[in-house]
């Protein structure tokens, strides 16, 4: 794979640099015209398609169901909620002119949507019947964004947004730890092949206008924390800013308890982050457009390249045919390499005298392999299985080794350098927080020492995890 | 069903407040609370999700990809290219301010995408090889509407936006009337049960940009016209304003050839005006979020009534269960058939005793049948069959029904107070045109005498169709 490397910066030596590399040469997106903002290509949106068909599907399977909300909120309705608009003021764009004409009241463009979906559950919801309410979104959303990079922190994300209004707390709280656990981890494990650490933010790390954040958080290739999703417990905070009330069984008006969830395009930038190498993407085949490529060597196998694509199709495969033989063969390899292609397979004269086609994995450099064509749908199979597999192994022995468990806020800082710690939230508090945000690190979660959530701030006992992040 | 006629306006004395009040009382949209925006409630989303998702899949069998471009396009591009800045310009919404700053150069929300696709076709074409360049993407646009109209004329809507370039205008051309027949007209008329009329726009009603818009006309129950997609040749105006050229076979530098298109959440409003009736909507089985329901009508049915559903599922059927016997059972049966789901099961203790179910169809009012258990499934996979189709006939005879041939302009004008006129486009001209435009109507499109169309402006001999539209 050597030749790869040279189009690449190197992750050991400019990670940041590397991940730029790799989005710009598997053609995953482009920079947008206005800053901050992003093209996604189409090989980028393929990835974002399946992860999306399948988060929707078991959003779905939680009973909420998809609605569609306004992009442009009047400035009012974010200032209802007071933490919430100090939260998110600086990021907002304003649309100040439309129709040929200065507004009267600005809009702005959605940096999130609590508000606008707060006012029309007011509406929609009369009693107790109508609760729970399940709603979720599609959409797109605007923060402008200081230090934008592609995929991880754009001034406009893909994002699907969650909201939903309960009857009491604990359902609320239940409702949005399901969504955490059978929603978001389901995901981010079986088809990004990425572990997660879930836990509870802290005061500091909180969204704005939730009493309570729930994260999940997956370790980089250089051992920093990306924030791959996280789902809110909002209180009565919305519901009083919004009069979201309703009519008890005995008749009496109570506030409904509302939770918010998201998750973005931010999770491709996970993908890449966790899974790349020196050659480039490597894609969990769940997640994978493409999961084999068949490659014609020379104009004489095109034809035999395409039947045998065809049949690999008709197996469920994610198949492309690649029969451009009049570019350089090497250089069509590489770049099925740079795209992190699980499975391809070479077809050449020889190869199709000896009624065989060379097999070559993308997760292995064991060289390459004769597999007669009978037997290549299995092979493939096989394979794509196993990587899917091996790639959440790699990815959890890395975190597991790469975070350390330390007494003190100093060790802490210490190791962090290099990856994760882990230290009881007891010796950090709110005043070790401030020591490692000075020193660029921020606590990334706390978990409870059998690893589940926490439900009060001021639980005792609670493991904290710290780390740089992207 | 004379229980809900009180609560809808008369389609036949007032037919936009009717409109009105299906989108309320079915629960498929509200206003947003900003002037001309719409919120998608979770039944009118589903109609989309449907319709889109077989979209999608006939957009990607004719080949095209999916991407997504940034929703802020800096003014300046709007401007580059002549017509298409005038055309948009009294539309658009303008962000000035964001991050706290104003901006340097305004950007604005996009109304359609041409122009960005156009800066990025212009980057990712070099050669021949990379044509032809065949995207789609999913998103909102904003054109601030004047007169806006729930699902049919939003300040803000969601559509696809089909953005190629080719080598020759020929490819051009096939491919904007591929798309138009072949993925628009198919899902119009497969799955929305609404038959359409094809033909090209004249000067006066093309896309601001384009040199040739070809559109597919609905008859809404009023007689009007309803434009429910269009698909644009763009020459090579988007080509020069935004240099997409490519080496030719024989190195030579050319220009490309670009075309646009595109369909909205007004295909929803479109389903409500052409199916709808007294009772209120009657949704197209293909695209009903509810096939058939399920209702317990007591107690002590609710279990058998929750199996009858689960069978019906289980052979692919989308089936809704109403087990609300709290509720007055009328009350729950209007509301279903407000929704216009195509089938109503009711199960009563009477039905049960029997080893029946009542089956009540929304588009027969030919009273309720009962039937043996055993029959239900294959009962109710006929009936949505059965109605699929005849929903397209229904419409189909209004529209041949109510559109007139007349042969001069005075008689268009007098045909279109109640339905469609068709005539020759000789006598009309774009003399003839001022004329409809100033009695309110217009020259929906242009046909050969053979049905085709015309691919030149100033062919003789076209059959011009004329209505009032929405």
């Amino acid at each position: 794979m050597a030749t790869t490397r040279s189009v690449l910066a190197s992750p050991a030596a400019d990670f940041p640099r590397w991940f730029q590399d790799v989005i710009a040469k598997a053609e995953l997106a482009d920079n947008g015209p206005v800053r901050g903002t992003m093209v996604i290509r189409p090989y980028g949106y393929a990835i974002w398609e399946l992860l999306q068909a399948d988060m929707d599907r078991r959003i779905k399977a939680a009973g909420a169901a998809n609605a569609y909300f306004p992009l442009l909120i009047p400035e009012s309705y974010l200032q209802r909620e007071a933490e919430h608009v100090e939260g998110f003021s600086p990021e907002l764009a304003v649309v100040t002119h439309a129709g040929g004409k200065e507004l009267e009241e600005p809009v702005v463009v959605r940096p999130t949507s609590e508000t606008v979906v707060g006012e029309y559950m007011a509406k929609w919801i009369q009693s107790y019947r109508d609760l729970p309410l399940l709603l979720n979104q599609w959409a797109n959303v605007v923060r402008w964004e200081l230090r934008p990079r592609l995929f991880l922190r754009t001034t406009e994300f893909l994002w699907q947004e969650g909201h939903t209004a309960h009857a009491t707390a604990e359902d609320a709280r239940a409702y949005a730890t399901r969504i955490l656990y059978d929603v978001y981890r389901a995901v981010m494990v079986d088809m990004l092949a990425i572990p997660v650490v879930t836990g509870r933010k802290t005061r500091r790390e909180r969204f704005a206008g939730a009493i309570n954040t729930m994260t999940l958080e997956a370790m980089t290739g250089d051992g920093k924390a990306l924030q791959m999703g996280t789902s809110h417990e909002l209180g009565q905070n919305f519901a009083r800013a919004f009069d979201i009330g309703y009519l008890s069984t005995d008749g009496q008006r109570e506030l409904a308890w509302t939770t918010s969830w998201g998750s973005t395009t931010r999770m491709v930038g996970g993908l890449i982050m966790v899974h790349g190498d020196d050659a480039g993407l490597r894609v969990p085949p769940r997640v994978a457009p493409t999961q084999v490529v068949v490659l014609a060597v020379r104009d004489e196998t095109v034809e035999a390249a395409r039947q045998i694509a065809v049949d690999l199709g008709a197996a469920g495969l994610r198949v492309s045919l690649d029969d451009r033989t009049d570019q350089p063969f090497g250089r069509r390899a590489v770049n099925w390499e740079l795209k992190g292609v699980p499975v391809r397979i070479e077809l050449g004269p020889r190869d199709l005298a000896g009624n065989v086609a060379t097999v070559v994995r993308r997760l292995r450099d064991s060289g390459k392999e004769a597999v007669g064509l009978a037997d290549l749908t299995s092979t493939v199979v096989a394979a794509i299985d196993a990587d899917q597999t091996h790639l959440l192994e790699e990815a959890t022995k890395r975190q597991i080794a790469r975070t350390t468990a330390v007494a003190t806020v100093d060790e802490a800082v210490e190791a962090a350098a290099s990856g994760w710690a882990s230290l009881p939230y007891d010796v950090v508090g709110e005043e070790g927080e401030d020591r490692l945000v000075a020193s660029g690190i921020s606590v990334r979660c706390l978990q409870r020492p059998d690893g589940t959530l926490p439900i009060e701030d001021n639980e005792r006992g609670l493991t904290a995890f710290v780390a740089r992040s992207y």
